[in-house]
């Protein structure tokens, strides 16, 4: 994807907070969402991250800010949810963009200023819900650092499967248990085979975990029957989120011969409120390739774009909040930190495999990548590798506290951003989860 | 559930078609579907099948056939999809079946009965979509000989996974690829490693298998983190129907370790037109237990009623019908015949295993049984089993030819129904697909 305008960093806008070192919601990202007031009756309606406020999009096309297919997007983000929109493909959603962009940059007219200034609420007083209406979810494994540390756990002389480096691995996920973020779950009931037993046992969950990864939302599907070709699937491609795929390492262990997680996995989905749009990650991209010594992708899977820019560099890191933090008043400890350039298979590939043998995307769905685990063991993006199957404390020296897997109390807390020296910092916002005690059985 | 008048076997109808022998719907099935006249550009409504004639359910409620509940449950399935319906729960289902009972009835009032008349079609003149909008799609895998015999191809030495005999094993399938039977597709593209090569080959699906299995649809759901109870596990289920999981078993096998099936059965996934409702089945309710020697189901998984009548006898079978049968105006062959009495588990098993850990079940969720195998070999619900992995041919007497997998060409036809003396025919109509050939890779 080529670089326009709406990536130079040196622009600014009229909105103060957007122009804060560090700020994830600067004038060149613009992230799409659904949102309300707080706590209000209202009705859940687009909008836009900018800065600390949110573009009310539905206001905003009511108030005259746009006009020819910038004001058709608009009123098409003034549903409870961003599907509309997201039918309408990359020239409306670019189109969208750079009329947001031109809107809010310091040097926008000034009746667009004005009108502007009706529409925003500050992100403070906003609660979100999921962005799209999902009717499909599917979860991918892409990343060889994660395959390795949890197959070491699971089959320690074999831990690699040997499809892995050959197609991005993925299982159909549970799409009505998709949450946005802040919203609590309840520690799952089910079976479990304690270590050595004959026989399982049903209870709460004793290994609850966290995956860290990004989710993708698919704008136009296709067709059932017609799979998506490598050099066209970005059409396909909204944008990005931060996912959190919680799991219960010992129901999922138990149950998941041989037809995969099931239950290990549908009890609680995460999303964060924002997507960031594939156009604010160009700056971004970088080159993919698997090692020359490992099997390279089939020619379905290959193609120039995704050897040159098939890759984004995202930053991202997890955080723990206990009980224990809140009480304190101590910030979240970091558990991990990587970035999703060290995956194995693009989000190209993904959406090309996934529909190669005829499976129909729909607009609004949901694609995983799968855990994003870096190279070295700090970065890895679950604590069932962290703790290597929970024989390893991980201290938290915010409080002292040791964790193997997730307690009741515990919030998780998921980040990601882009950043380099040149380019405006692009921010996910965060994904965060907080784990309620099990119904009693 | 108990019998009513609405199972006694000696009621006929005013509507001569539906007395006939052998038919699969007379007065005491009543099953719903979604219809219209075929080729038109009609909105889809629900219907009825009776005899040989659906009542048009949206045509009736206009007529002033019924009135009270009966009336506002006709109102829901006037709908373009029977979710409205299904979430009103099985008083409302229940009002609306004794009320087309009582109007279809031979000694029914001829006011109703000639206003019925005007709201009938041919079945011959319909077509149909799939009943639902699906939100979420399951598929278990509860027949323990299925297990077993497909066990045998994949893991000879051990066969039968440790949990099967613990938990109703399932695995989440693609709800966008569900079609109405009759619905044609194409051989699906993908990956796969021909026995003893080092590296897997793209191509068409060479190992194309059918699986003969039940579908069900969810009425009401439950919140997330609120599991249904097996004793309430039934007034979730609104009905059933048949169900076709076509499976590409050579991309399956090669990319199903360690998260399970993915495309190898995402491509395409049949359903039949009718959903028998929960109460038309009541008269072929059987016991259900595990043999005494087996595991014993955990308490959660254990009840009285559903020792007592959990099961259901619906006798299945598959027919093919390839290319040369339809040239030579010869019946279909028959593959296979068994029944569901047979299954390990039961549908109120599985829906309270699937909501066990918090899963929320939506309404118009289709789950399926898996594929049914009966215990003797001639009794295997897929190819797969049947061919034994495809070293022995299946002899077709119809035409002369042999099958080890599906061809280009090849329609699979399945049939369910319940028969026992004293008690009405409950049948289950069709479902059928025909395999269409690959798109050039």
């Amino acid at each position: 994807m080529e670089l326009n305008h709406t990536h130079d960093a040196s622009v600014k806008s009229w909105l103060a907070s957007a122009n804060e070192t560090g700020t994830d919601f600067p004038v060149q990202n613009l992230p799409f969402g659904v949102f309300r007031r707080a706590g209000s009756d209202e009705a859940f309606r687009g909008g836009v991250a900018i800065g600390d406020q949110i573009v009310d999009l539905a206001a905003a096309a009511r108030a005259g800010v746009f006009e020819g297919l910038p004001q058709l997007a608009a009123q098409a983000c003034s549903d409870t949810a961003l599907n509309g929109f997201l039918a309408m493909g990359p020239v409306a959603w670019r189109a969208l963009r750079h009329a947001l962009f031109a809107a809010l940059r310091h040097d926008a007219e000034a009746r667009v200023v004005g009108l502007l200034q009706g529409c925003l609420l500050p992100q403070a007083e906003a609660e979100h819900s999921v962005p799209t209406r999902i009717a499909n979810y599917t979860d991918f494994y892409t990343s060889i650092h994660h395959a390795r540390n949890v197959g070491r756990v699971i089959r320690p002389d074999d831990p690699l499967t040997p499809n892995f480096q050959w197609l991005p691995i993925a299982y159909h996920g549970r799409a009505s248990s998709v949450v946005v973020s802040g919203t609590p779950f309840r520690r799952p009931m089910g079976q479990a085979l304690p270590p050595g037993a004959q026989a399982p046992v049903y209870g709460p969950c004793a290994r609850l975990d966290f995956e860290l990864e990004l989710g993708f939302y698919i704008g136009p599907g296709n067709a059932l029957g017609q799979p998506i070709p490598l050099d066209k699937a970005e059409d396909h491609i909204f944008g990005v989120s931060l996912l959190n795929d919680w799991s219960a390492r010992d129901h999922q262990f138990w149950e998941m011969a041989p037809l995969g997680p099931f239950l290990g996995k549908n009890f609680c989905t995460s999303v964060s409120p924002w997507i960031v749009t594939m156009e604010a990650l160009a700056p971004y991209r970088v080159p993919f390739a698997h090692p020359a010594d490992e099997p390279q992708p089939l020619p379905y899977l290959d193609g120039a774009a995704n050897r040159a820019h098939g890759g984004v560099d995202v930053q991202l890191e997890v955080r723990l909040e206990t009980a224990q933090h809140r009480a304190q008043g101590v910030a979240p400890d970091r558990l991990t930190a990587t970035s999703f350039r060290h995956q194995y298979w693009t989000l190209g590939q993904m959406v090309t495999q996934h529909t190669v043998g005829g499976c129909n995307l729909m607009t609004g769905d949901l694609l995983g990548t799968g855990t994003i685990s870096g190279p070295t063991p700090p970065e890895a993006g679950a604590i069932v590798e962290l703790s290597r199957g929970g024989t390893v404390a991980i201290d938290l020296p915010g409080t002292g506290e040791q964790r193997r897997f997730l307690e009741d109390g515990d919030n998780v807390i998921l980040r990601g951003w882009c950043e380099k020296p040149g380019a405006a910092r692009i921010g996910f916002g965060e994904c965060r989860g907080e784990i309620l005690p099990a119904l009693a059985a």
